[in-house]
């Protein structure tokens, strides 16, 4: 039977055979959710890199680029961490070149898989619709935070691994442990989030309204998939 | 205020300034389970060593030894990784030398820490009495499996958590998670760590009756130290 396995840390990535699954990446705070929300909006591409020095190189050649580091935005990029900035037209069609602390490093770490897709809450629905039919090993890769497993990432993985249950085995205890965090968080997601240490981080940033919108379930029917060096909307 | 943080495995020990903290190592199936059990028995000392090899040593040294890979027990030791193979007088007052797939390297690995405990559910309020009037941080170090985290060390870490909050901080994700996860696993211990990995794992070799007995809380009032190469009974 196919499996279904979380990877709570990057680092702990190399226990993991991948080459013959699919590994959805997922940042919630806020990395994938920008993505997503990206391309619901419209945007054609969007270019991972791993530094500002790429992410600066490719702004030069004329992409939009976003970065992050630390929580927040450096100067001179087009658009910040939050998933309002990419709810603008002007980037509809466009590509975009990101770079964060977490997330893009969780993608570069993964390019050995199958695919390389893009969860975040936002669109749990419409990955659960797509993975159920797919033939192979399906690994949750959590970008945590610079290197230690976080809760809200580890809460989408359990989302997942529960939505997915019934077709695909459960054999790690890495799946089941986030399955049943979600079990008990799912009811009051903004509660359970409240104390966790990224959350204590976006307050302190004044970033209340990313955090509630990054929580939402279902938003949108949007699959994005890496390509290349770029991940576009199936 | 003091700290108390969970790593999940000691592949992500790295991450830990741990020299101004006490590390709780916990390998509740069964390394750090029989530890516990051993002294509360009578045992003076117990010494971990990583290899089989160095375990042989210590034999042919008159040294009684006990060793497990995999979860059994090779040839030609005095002990297998049971608790109930502790319970015997004949090793009151004797040192025993002990090694596991998962449980010594934890220990070997700790040795920068203030101080190296041994924790279980077995002597959990015990622990908790005495780390409540410590002035470092706390770590608890969970052996997880080859690596990988594991079910049972890390409910064993959210039950330390649970009871030390009103002295402690808690600060990072992994803490909380573990603690949430306790939380939803204490009323139901057996039921909870049913589908483990490792209770898989237990149960085709047979052992079942371990399993619920390193369940128990409580039963012990013993506090294993690291000292120097030796753990003993503070």
């Amino acid at each position: 039977m196919k499996q279904i396995d979380v990877c709570l840390t990057p680092e702990l990535l190399y226990q993991h055979k991948i080459d013959n699954s699919i590994v959805v990446v997922v940042d919630i705070f806020r990395a994938t959710s920008c993505m997503v929300t990206g391309f619901a909006y419209g945007v054609q591409s969007i270019i991972p890199v791993a530094s500002i020095e790429e992410c600066v190189q490719l702004r030069d050649k004329g992409y939009y680029a976003a970065a992050e580091r630390n929580g927040m935005t450096p100067e001179g990029f087009d658009l910040d961490n939050s998933p309002f900035s990419y709810m603008n037209e002007k980037f509809a069609g466009s590509t975009i070149a990101v770079t964060t602390t977490n997330g893009t490093l969780a993608i570069t770490k993964s390019r050995a898989a199958v695919k390389v897709m893009i969860g975040s809450f936002l669109n749990l629905e419409a990955l659960t619709q797509y993975l159920r039919n797919q033939q192979y090993d399906i690994l949750v890769l959590c970008a945590g935070w610079k290197g230690k497993p976080n809760l809200e990432d580890t809460l989408f993985a359990g989302a997942l691994v529960d939505r997915l249950q019934n077709e695909f085995m459960i054999s790690e205890d890495a799946a089941m442990m986030a399955q049943r965090l979600y079990a008990g968080a799912k009811n009051d997601m903004l509660g359970f989030v409240a104390n966790s240490s990224h959350v204590r981080r976006l307050h302190r940033l004044g970033i209340h309204k990313d955090i509630s919108y990054c929580l939402q379930h279902d938003l949108y029917d949007v699959l994005p998939v890496l390509r290349g060096n770029q991940l576009v909307a199936m």
